[in-house]
């Protein structure tokens, strides 16, 4: 039996584990014991499925399995898309005692999560996330949904799955791009609640990059903690849970004006973390760390030219916003974030102005 | 200061009132007390815009007001007029301070409420329901939720309403037919849980028809209050609030059957209790009972042409069915139901045989 870690997601009656391990899709983990009924739809895409589709299958031998591979890419994360799976659940007389398993990465599981809360008002989900990003970000914490031509996320559901299987194996396959764009996550734990594991991150950066696998498990085993911790604190958003969004206000904006794909999800918060740094309190030599960190990930640090007022239009269309006010997650100290309206405009459109 | 009644839908954080009486939707209900942020939009339709939505925007003094009108009818009941709603409040650039308000019955409702659940992940709604079915029944309780190609409400959220007014002089202006197929759920409460209302219902079905202002507001209110009961006791359909789906397995599948728009939900729902009726434990005076109150409202008691074989097929795509069983609210006796997959198979084969 190979190693494991067990996260609890602390949710009362929709508390879940994530399970952390290597071999686990492969028969490492009975997966079955989470499956509530007989039967399954694998959602996945054109290039996880070939990859891992057919160990999954074997490791849920016995049911009924029906699958669907989605086309690759942030640009099909649309209702559209959605829909589709939702006539493939009805088509097959899919009801509530069906299970909706995402096999991908992140724009896999929030679509698949969406269809599973709509389907029926909602029937179980489970997460199997095959990138880093996913594994240590979108995976955990029920946000679900897909873009809109105005902005990014902006229709979806707080649906939790029933178990995160983690199989840290698959991240052997993933182009060094997006292994970069899912340490850009990782930094952001660091950077807004654990002063400690940032250091940590900038001693290991180059064993991560050489995907040393003790190195990949630990740095997704503390990021899964922060997330959970935060998540099981404030479940729908409504207090500190906005500060996993540390970058996601310039990022999802970067993403938006850039069209969706451009740039991965990943990078653009890179980005973001960087220029929203520039308006917290870090001194700046915190401030090179971060971005120093960020490079040393080989993410960009500047965004594209999309231009300074688009950037901020797309803003201001943020979840975020209350009362007209973008309000905006910034950092204390390196490790330390809040959520403010209180910033200084003239340096916000100073830091966009890196856009023009 | 008209006479009002207030009913709580006791769900902890997400508890609400129902707020029922006469000339509420004029002023005699400040609405605005309910809504957070500064942002509205109403959702309608152009049948009962023209008649409420001034008096709606006048109660509204000082807010900032968008307003959509739908199509009128069940057959626009889908998620591209759930992605219409959803464009407006982004191109309008609505955050999660917006209210959406539904004005309307329950079509208007079930769909507003899917684009509040879904905008942002979830946005403030308020229910204004102007039909007697709406009243009594969809509007209170947090089903939303839009029909799919393949089934009825297959699509949808639980997304509780900050509240619902219920202005009860707008049945004044209800079609018959709609009065009617209200007066279908109302009945289903006496059926399924108060043989006292069962009886009242009885001796003032005609004062209804009539549309005498006492006899309807004492209807709106027991129905409600039984409603807000079986709700606030199983707010997620995972037992007893399964109850209130009595006539509404063969409801939905004669409206599926049928193409959405043919009946009225109520119709469907009427008819759909005569066919559950006989499959239960009701001795044959009180099958009779049920049969001739629902007559005396007006409804059909026996199902469409659209055959049993049909019918049937529809019925298995039930949100009920589980482990492939497809099971029914039935009842012990007039007041008394139970969900159960232990029925008569023959006797159910036989009851769908009026559809042939």
């Amino acid at each position: 039996m190979p190693t494991q870690q067990t996260i609890t997601v602390d949710l009362d009656e929709r508390s879940y584990p994530i399970i952390i391990g290597r071999g686990l899709l492969g028969g490492g983990f009975d997966l079955g014991a989470h499956i509530v009924g007989s039967d399954c739809l694998i959602v996945s895409n054109e290039t996880v499925a070939p990859l891992y589709l057919e160990a999954l299958k074997a490791n849920l031998h016995g049911r009924s399995i029906e699958t669907i591979d989605l086309p690759d890419g942030e640009a099909w994360k649309t209702l559209e898309t959605v829909q589709t799976i939702i006539d493939k659940l009805a088509d097959t007389g899919s009801n509530r005692d069906t299970t909706v398993i995402a096999l991908g990465g992140g724009v896999v599981g929030d679509i698949a999560g969406f269809a599973a809360a709509c389907y029926m008002r909602g029937v179980a989900f489970i997460q199997i996330p095959t990138t880093l990003l996913a594994q240590v970000d979108s995976s955990v914490g029920g946000k679900t949904g897909v873009n809109h031509a105005q902005g990014k996320n902006l229709i979806g559901a707080f649906h939790q799955p029933r178990v995160v299987l983690i199989d840290t194996d698959t991240l052997a396959t993933l182009p060094d791009r997006e292994l970069h764009a899912g340490l850009a996550e990782v930094i952001k734990y660091g950077a807004i609640a654990d002063q400690a594991f940032f250091a940590w991150l900038e001693q290991n950066m180059s064993a991560l990059l050489d995907r040393q696998p003790d190195a990949l498990a630990c740095a997704v085993q503390r990021s899964c903690e922060i997330k959970a911790a935060v998540v099981a604190d404030d479940e729908r958003e409504a207090g500190r849970r906005v500060i996993l969004n540390f970058g996601h206000t310039f990022g999802h904006a970067i993403e938006h004006c850039q069209g969706y794909g451009e740039w991965l999800h990943g990078e653009a918060v890179a980005t973001g973390m960087v220029m929203a740094a520039e308006l917290g309190d870090l001194d700046s030599t915190e401030v090179a760390r971060l971005r120093a960190l960020i490079a040393a990930a080989g993410l960009p640090t500047a965004p594209p030219a999309v231009g300074a007022k688009r950037l901020l239009k797309a803003m201001e269309l943020d979840k975020k916003v209350q009362q007209k006010q973008l309000r905006l997650v910034l950092l204390r100290t390196l490790g330390d974030a809040c959520v403010t309206g209180d910033y200084d405009q003239p340096r916000l459109l100073r830091a966009l102005e890196a856009a023009d």
